[in-house]
């Protein structure tokens, strides 16, 4: 995985939380939404289809190590998982904890409402919190 | 699998293409976007993390095989996947060929244009060239 690095973009717009075996997982800095972000450490993958047979079992795998990290946290009416790349092609999978009374519901999150980002502090705990489930 | 039955707003909303080894994959009603959705004949698996790690593989399996035919027949620049359920909570697979010119992009498609249905031999077409594709 040498050469492989985080586009830009998404650095910028998130918070490092957890490097599990095949993704960096970040924390997307909007606090409207428990949101996280997987982003395979593979050069040039852009669909994920251009993931090998292995790497995409791998990639379900960390997509359900996530999904229980927020369900555990967040009790969440329901996940939504997503793999965009309109904006961003670097391949990376969206999975954010959705309820009822959020800025967005019942739509998507994109596109909404402007994004809160979270304090120094906020952004800590919460990043610390999610380590500690994402790999316990 | 017996006792499962599609959700009446996911049958109503698109048009029945095949039905795969797990789901029953189907075309949205919406000439905007090439648009596939699959569902798991699964009884009320809501979440990703509802279904057995058997069913997750290969519905991973099946996505892989959507956004195959999808790129053949259509060479999107992009191919959006996405588990929502916001609105119906039967479990169930976007796979949306996007395109530069959509009315839709960069966004997701989710409450932009409104739905072009197609015309009765538009989809009949449309389902039967995606059928070929997804059981070649």
């Amino acid at each position: 995985m040498s050469g492989w690095a985080l586009h830009p973009q998404l650095r910028d717009d998130s918070h490092p939380v957890a490097m599990l075996a095949l993704c960096e997982v970040r924390l997307m800095d909007d606090a409207n939404y428990p949101w996280l972000i997987l982003v395979p450490r593979i050069i040039d993958a852009v669909e994920l289809t251009d993931l090998p047979g292995t790497e995409q079992a791998q990639l379900l795998t960390e997509i359900g190590t996530a999904s229980r990290a927020l369900q555990a946290q967040f009790r969440p009416h329901k996940l939504n998982i997503a793999m965009l790349g309109n904006m961003v092609r670097q391949l990376h999978v969206h999975v954010i904890a959705r309820f009822l009374d959020d800025p967005a519901w019942p739509m998507p999150v994109w596109g909404r409402a402007a994004a809160v980002p979270y304090s120094a502090a906020a952004a800590t705990t919460r990043c610390s919190d999610l380590l500690a489930r994402l790999l316990p």
